[in-house]
C-alpha cells in the first residue's frame, strides 16, 4: 500500500492561475512521466470538448493514470455553480459535472471528480439556507449518478479569499454529512490548509476514511520545498492514516511548469 | 530593551474585518490595559473627525501608548490610494495621510503611520512604471513632511489576495530603496508572512534595521495560539535582532474583541 504522485495539468487555456495551462500536453506528459510521476490530474472546463481518445493514447503511452478531474474552471471562466440565483445557471452547473462523471467513466482509473468552487457560495438576496439546500440537492443527485458508474467525488475546502463556503475540513465534514452519500469524500489541499486549519496535521487526521484525495502546494502556492509547509510531517501523517490514494501537485507554474514539476519531485520523492 | 505589546482598535465603524470595530472604546481600553497591554494601535479612517482630546484622556488614564496608526480604512471604505488613475483621488490619498501625520504629531509617542493598502495597486490602463512613480512620489513627499515632525512610516507587505503590490519583505525593501528616506521602514505582519514568505524567520531577519513595527495574528488570522504559527520562534528571532519596538495584535475579533485580546496575551506574555 503506497501513495502515488501526480501533477495537475489543465487541458485548455484558463485564467485560474493555480492550474498550469499546458499548450504542449504531449511533450509535458512525457517529461512528467520521466520525472517519476505515476499520474496526471486533469483540470477540465468542458469535458465534451476534450479529445479523450488522444489524451488516453498519450497517457497510456507513458503509463500515466488520471487520479482526478478538476471542475473549477467552469466556475472561474463561466461562473457556473450550484448556488447561483439563476436556475438555468444551476442546471448548467449540474449538467457540466454530469459531463465530468461521463468523462471519468471513460477511464479505467475512474478519476475522482473534484467539487471545488463549482459548489457555489453566498449570493446577495439568497438565504444561506436556500443556497445550502441547492448545494446539497445538486450533490445528492450527482452522487447518485456517480454511484451507478463507479465515480467518486471529493469536496475541496478552499481558503476564505476564494470562497465563503466550506473553507476548512470541519465545513467539508458538515456538508458531506448532509449529502449522506459514501462516494463523496474530502480533498485535502495543503495550501488552503496553511491558511485555514488551526493545525494542519490534526485536520488531516480528522479527514479519516473520508480522505479521498490530496493536493500538495507549499505555503506560497509554489512547488513543495519553496515555502515553509512541513511535507515530511504531512506524508508521515498520511502514512499513519494508511492513506493509499494520490498526492497531486496543484501549484503555480513557477518558475515554469516543468521546473515546478521537477522541484516537486525533488521534495516529495524522498518522503514517499 | 524590551518589546511591548499593543492591540489594534478601530476608532470608527469599518468594513475591514481584520480590525476589530469597537463601539465602546473607553471600556475596552480599560480592559486591554488591565490585561497587561502597554499600548493601543489605532485604525483611523478620518483623523480630522477624531475626538483626539477624549482619546488621549482615556489612554492617559490607563497609561496606554499609541505605537502606530492604521490608514487602511481610507482605502477599504473610500478607495483612496496613491496609484488611482484619478489625480483628485491620488491627491485626496496624500492629503489623508497628511492628516495621519498631523494626528501622530499630537501624541508624545509619535505613532508610526502604517502604509498598507493606501499605497495602491495596479489599475487597468495605468502602466506599472507610472503607478510605481506615483507611489514613490507620494511616499517621498509624505516622508519629508513626516521627517520635519518626527513621524515615521512603515510599509506593510500584504498577501496576494488583498493587493498585487508589495506582497512580501523583498518587495518592501525594493520600494523603500526607491523612496530613499530613512524614516520609512517595514511592518512585518505574521498573518501575511505565513502566506507569502518562503521562511518566516528568515524574512523577519531580512528586515534588519528597517523593522519598525510588528503585527501578530495567527495563520488563520485569529489570536496567536489559534493557528499553527510558531510565535516562540518569532519572538526569539525579534530578540536576536535586538528589536525594541512594538508587537501589535491585529486580528479577527473572534470569538469577540475582548476574548481575542485575552487569548493573545495568554500566548504572547510568556514569550516576551
Amino acid at each position: 500500500m503506497t501513495m502515488k504522485l501526480s501533477f495537475v495539468i489543465s487541458t485548455q487555456p484558463t485564467q485560474f492561475q493555480a492550474i498550469a495551462f499546458d499548450p504542449n500536453f504531449e511533450a509535458n506528459a512525457a517529461r512528467i512521466a520521466e520525472l517519476g510521476y505515476a499520474g496526471i490530474e486533469l483540470g477540465v472546463r468542458e469535458p465534451d470538448k476534450l479529445d479523450v481518445a488522444n489524451i488516453k493514447r498519450i497517457l497510456d503511452k507513458h503509463h500515466l493514470v488520471v487520479p482526478a478531474l478538476g471542475t473549477g474552471q467552469a466556475y472561474v471562466e463561466e461562473h457556473l455553480s450550484f448556488t447561483d440565483p439563476d436556475p438555468s445557471v444551476r442546471a448548467q452547473a449540474i449538467e457540466r459535472v454530469r459531463s465530468h462523471i461521463a468523462l471519468s467513466s471513460q477511464f479505467d482509473s475512474k478519476p475522482i471528480v473534484i467539487i471545488g468552487l463549482i459548489r457555489g457560495k453566498t449570493f446577495a438576496n439568497i438565504s444561506r439556507e436556500q443556497a445550502h439546500a441547492w448545494m446539497v440537492d445538486a450533490l445528492q443527485t450527482l452522487a447518485r449518478e456517480g454511484q451507478s458508474r463507479g465515480v467518486r467525488f471529493a469536496i475541496e475546502p478552499i481558503n476564505r479569499y476564494e470562497t465563503d463556503w466550506v473553507n476548512d475540513i470541519a465545513g467539508a465534514h458538515a456538508l458531506i454529512d448532509d449529502i449522506g452519500a459514501d462516494n463523496v469524500g474530502i480533498l485535502f489541499d495543503t495550501f488552503h490548509a496553511n491558511i485555514e486549519e488551526p493545525n494542519i496535521e490534526v485536520s488531516l487526521r480528522a479527514c479519516g476514511a473520508r480522505l479521498f484525495h490530496v493536493h500538495v502546494a507549499d505555503s506560497n502556492r509554489w512547488y513543495p520545498g519553496a515555502g515553509h509547509t512541513d511535507f515530511a510531517c504531512i506524508v508521515a501523517t498520511l502514512r499513519a492514516m494508511n492513506y493509499a490514494g494520490w498526492v497531486s501537485a496543484e501549484i503555480l507554474p513557477k518558475p515554469d511548469v516543468l521546473r515546478a514539476a521537477e522541484a516537486t519531485m525533488r521534495t516529495m520523492k524522498p518522503l514517499m
